[in-house]
């Protein structure tokens, strides 16, 4: 199933633009023109340049006077600072759950799917347990989300999300020798969501914040442990270049 | 001076639609359509397509299948979220700003803006008081902001700026019954925001969050407080509509 | 009616004790004897021994080899701490109150001891009006610690209290020059109490906890301003000694 | 070695009474008298007195009108309060660390001890690994401790420690079936203790004092999973009494 194939012309140029510049094939510094999305995602012009200024707004490129539109340069700390924004704002709706009381289905679900990621993350084949553990840890972080009863929280998580670096997951191909420390990653990133449930269901506000936070900071590990990994494993370039402190 | 001369065709009709919905003349329900921006912002039609496009993005308007845009009702729930959101963020930059020390200048322009606020407190007039006020306080949490030191915390500052309600100051005339409960709210926020720059001094990173979060909390006892003095003050009608919980 | 009545030796000799420390008639360095106990509260020498040993343990004197017990000294940072901690576990005791939800008759007493401080601060003697504020903002700390209905964060709270300076209210004269500022400070803390109780009836844990710790706040303001009053009054000698930093 | 060798006689017998009652020697509803303590721990009336009086200051027996001094019974829920109590007092400590900077040799004792940790850890014995585990769990907590550079805190965390159940480490035998379960308990424990040590370093305050908070509920889980192992395992009786609900 193709998910772009319903897409408007712009969400489709601002898809594929925001892939190339994370993926590291526009590298920090290099001109965007509305030409190359004309001819890289067959729209037209409009819609080309309405892509541009979203992805701009995002923080992606930047207009630079007499040069146009050009790819940005992140540090460390942006990517840093990104995944924390993140976390802020899950805190607050992990909070808000639990303050609220998170909805009889909701929660039902939310424990459904921590028992699902009990389960990927039995299964031996890292690359299929990363990937399942990708799919559901995003629907857990939605449930979380759904359990705060507040459709400002929503809209903010989708704005935010924009922000560069910010996902949810950033997963990419693990080398052998990095395995089991990913193993290790993970299995602890989960001893937080079965935490967090419980501090929901518990109706412990403060500790429900506090978890979901700290629990962003496995998205910081896993990309730090990729770094040290230098050589073996291949991170999107535009990751690359901000975690090697080497950002435009 | 007219801020807005600068400003490309489709940031006019932004601005101009959004004014539009938060001041209540276009009601919860009522449909937006290219042609009206056209005639009242002398824009074209594509900005204004994509004006529209953005204001949505925003969740000032939603898209109604068979009915094209139409302008969204918000509770009061929303209206208090989207100021929590803000206060978060803000809470956030806050800690930021006192874990990292906040940079020389901006610490010594922090205090020059408490010491303004301290003086237009003491102006007879309430109006000229507000007034001062607000620009003040606007200053101070820009300040804040850029004590953090963070691109990203800004830029999500800025994204967020355009939910709904989540401005710093919404504020409106004040009738003469109101004026003394007016001041001890502005009296209490300035406490608050003298307790907020000692904290980043002194490097009270959890004691700066806490207050910024806190202080946010003025804005919705401001509103609250308007909202008692029915008949008696006018609030933006899309406001109203949230506060009184009828939106739609 | 004389509280100390029907109190043990032991306990006599405690509160004798403690007192003559924090007034300062003993003075940080100076010895403490059995005999000097004796004497002054008409106790035997077994509960002398007692209360001793209990005020070492206190921290108010401390065993000093060949010297035997010697009145410690304070610093302005162990003042400041022991008013924190005291913040901690009161934010800890607002946070499980909220989270539990306060049994309806605290909440209802905790809203009448609001009022009656609300009417306490139009009392126009500043003398009357800080005795009755002291009592009423004891009772309604009290209350606060009973909404958490827990025997345990009680219990800490009452082995907290012998810290030196951990108390709730350590007020004293206040010179005419300063009445203005002590009024501000009582009002903004009763602004803290009306929004802690607000916190705690809807809920919300994580601000009642912030709100009660930065409440403690308070009792350091009022600390440091008798202290910037040097000569026009009077504070009791081991405080001062801390605060102003000569502590032994 | 007798660690208890150099005790007045007051101090051995209130280490004595402590452990009759926390090893369920004693039980919920038992008299406790002073010839008891004189035959048991060999020491004269007064210091039995004196013990007794602490004892029942600290909370583990009461005095009931015409019965004397009895048993103190404890519910669940007293157990997890005065877990959560030692948790928030930790949490100011490493709140403060964090803040303050911490001493550069504490922080290396605090890194090396981490590490010794890690090593505990590889021991394939689980009792010699818990034995280990436990002491050095216990070094790394009173690192933290001095590092937060707080005589107050210090001793309230002494004076604390005395509340029943607040142990650090509350460890029994394990039985085979559950060896796997408490691993994961421990190895859990030490990454939190590594990102706690991390988040001190890096001079994030308010991150150090969520970790250290929810560190502390590692005992309660070691503490609920060793209820769930009934019959295959000893629980003290006062902690089984409590934590199957059966307090007095």
């Amino acid at each position: 199933m193709d998910k772009n194939q319903n897409l408007s012309q712009t969400e489709r140029a601002v898809l594929g633009l925001r892939g190339l510049i994370v993926q590291g094939q526009l590298k920090p510094g290099q001109r965007v023109i509305e030409q190359m999305l004309v001819e890289n995602f067959g729209v037209s012009r409009t819609p080309a340049r309405a892509a541009i200024q979203r992805i701009c707004e995002e923080g992606f490129i930047s207009e630079v006077p007499r040069r146009g539109y050009v790819v940005s340069g992140f540090t460390e700390q942006d990517v840093f600072d990104a995944i924390a924004i993140r976390g802020t704002l899950e805190g607050m709706a992990a909070r808000m759950a639990a303050e609220k009381g998170p909805p009889p289905g909701v929660l039902a679900s939310m424990k459904a799917c921590l028992q699902a990621i009990d389960e990927a993350l039995q299964e031996r084949d890292l690359e299929i347990r990363q990937n399942e553990y990708a799919g559901l840890n995003d629907r857990l972080h939605e449930l979380v989300c759904e359990a705060a009863q507040s459709p400002m929280i929503t809209r903010a998580m989708q704005r935010l999300s924009a922000i560069p670096f910010s996902l949810n997951n950033s997963f990419t191909d693990v080398p052998p020798s990095a395995e089991e420390r990913v193993a290790a990653i993970l299995r602890s990133a989960q001893e937080q969501h079965h935490s967090l449930v419980e501090a929901i269901e518990r109706g412990e506000g403060t500790r429900a914040e506090a978890l979901a936070i700290e629990h962003s900071r496995s998205t910081w590990k896993y990309l730090t442990l990729m770094l040290h990994l230098r050589g073996e494993v291949e991170l999107p370039a535009g990751l690359e270049a901000a975690l090697r402190g080497h950002g435009a």
